[in-house]
């Protein structure tokens, strides 16, 4: 059964002192809660944990508590004896790892497995989030839930799951959840965190990007010109979750945001509902990404590139 | 304990046969979950029951399973000899009720008790829902918990906690929440239900109230003009929840959409997060409402009124 943690898990866990935690580039709220809640639960058994991350921690996370443990160098003289533990991802590009080998590790993921990396592999595909694994490796350590872990845990649940909105939510889940509030986390305040942290500028720039969407049929495409950005003085990631306004539309179903990236160069988020297999028409373009959240970069102008979207996204079948 | 289910309910309910089942005007999810969900549980016990609502149940809820139980009138021969269950609201005003008197009556509601009605009397505020006290309540009858009635519980609890993102997020209601899934809820399906079935002329609307708010330190204003409606094409309800958007921005913490009644008139929404009363300033201006969520109506054009308001709301402590 999947729920269960693995034999091979504990025996490890049991026979070592020191871990180096690593997760992904670029890490979301699952990579992080996940990884820091671990460290924690490890420490309170009695072990030295070290938490890697090469982009560290933004600035969306900085409530996490304990992620001044993640550290974005790694010193090879201090982790030549330590055991990798590699979490919410399954190989050591997407890690950020390049010139350093491990005899001992265990990897902890809930995406699909695409490299035989890990002496121990735990990946769950059916598992929302890897915090959800690593809630169910803590209870089987025996180690109190801390409300400190149970925040990082919520989190990573949280961000996997848009907050028990998205077709993954599992009983687990909600189960789980119920138990990080008993822990004494705030649902409302984590809330309000994670959602209601832009700035006024973003809040500007989105309305650029309602105004800029154009609708045929089930497909929506909307531009964000490099003048939008510079005129609401907005970030890169500040366009980040634009591209699903448009799903909110009862009939539209595919959904695509184009950013310019430099003259005739166009960065392209594409995003779908249901069986609808956005990440074809990504890779035809030389991108990639799953079935309903895919980018690729398009060549051309405004008008071009988003004629070329449209023709190939209304082509994918109505679900 | 206020979990508990009163001891008076249970023999209340074993002892009568016929039920009317009625809830507040205007009915929410919870409102109609919570009526609908008991309604198959006491159809499952062998009684009889019929839920009225004086104003039916809006197109959002047309999926609610057991939905055709609600009736939108009552006939006083038919429902003179049965006993009253009052839903999420606790007096008759609220429940559009006007000529009619029952012998026999429950109370079920959340809300703070304004008016003494009812036979017996079930309050719970600090629950998230009615939903979720309907839930405790089926459990305490001995009554299977259906795939129907879990969908409505669901969508009650749903509605009233933001589905899970509203500080009256509880443990309980995760727990329930999971017994949902468990009986057959798809959770991510009911996410698209209740949130992604805007109209593109919704959409529209969405641009243009962004385009048209103010902001003054932590006050935000927005005017929807009668122009803005039409252009658009748009339905009153169209602009439910655009007040919450500027709440979105971290600095934001009191937000107030004005909606043109006519010349002359306008309506106000007035929201707030955290600890700050707009209701007070709604009761100043003739309205009412509570410490977050609360409306009043506001004589001017739209400049004056946006002033007044912003006048009144500045004025609030900053939390």
């Amino acid at each position: 059964m999947s729920h269960d943690v693995p034999q091979a898990v504990l025996p490890f866990i049991n026979s070592i002192e020191r871990f180096l935690i690593v997760t992904h580039i670029n890490p979301d709220g699952d990579a992080l809660g996940s990884s820091i809640a671990l460290a924690l639960a490890l420490e309170a058994m009695g072990r030295e944990t070290q938490i890697y991350d090469r982009d560290g921690v933004p600035e969306l996370y900085n409530f996490l508590p304990g992620r001044d443990r993640v550290t974005t160098q790694i010193d090879e003289g201090e982790v030549s004896d330590m055991a990798l533990i590699m979490l919410d991802c399954n190989t050591p590009e997407r890690a950020g790892l390049k010139d350093f080998t491990f005899s001992r590790s265990l990897v902890i993921d809930h995406h699909a497995t695409e490299k035989d990396f890990g002496y121990i592999k735990w990946i769950d595909r059916d598992s929302p989030a890897t915090g959800l694994m690593v809630y169910r490796l803590i209870r089987e350590l025996g180690v109190k839930l801390t409300y400190e872990m149970a925040l990082n845990l919520y989190v990573a649940l949280s961000i996997d799951t848009g907050t028990f909105r998205f077709s993954n939510t599992t009983a687990e889940s909600l189960h789980a959840a119920a138990d990080f509030v008993e822990a004494g986390v705030d649902a409302g305040q984590v809330a309000v965190r994670l959602y209601q942290t832009w700035s006024e500028n973003r809040y500007r720039l989105l309305a650029h990007n309602l105004n800029n969407t154009i609708f045929r049929g089930r497909v929506a495409v909307t531009a964000i010109t490099n003048e939008m950005v510079e005129e609401t003085q907005t970030r890169p990631d500040d366009t980040e979750t634009f591209v699903n306004y448009p799903l909110l539309i009862t009939d539209v179903t595919i959904s695509a945001l184009i950013k310019q990236v430099k003259e005739g160069l166009w960065k392209a988020s594409l995003r779908s509902k249901g069986n609808i297999n956005v990440g074809k028409v990504a890779e035809a373009f030389g991108g990639g990404g799953h079935q309903n959240a895919a980018g690729c970069t398009v060549e051309g102008n405004r008008e071009s590139v988003t004629e070329k979207l449209f023709e190939e996204l209304l082509k994918l079948p109505a679900k």
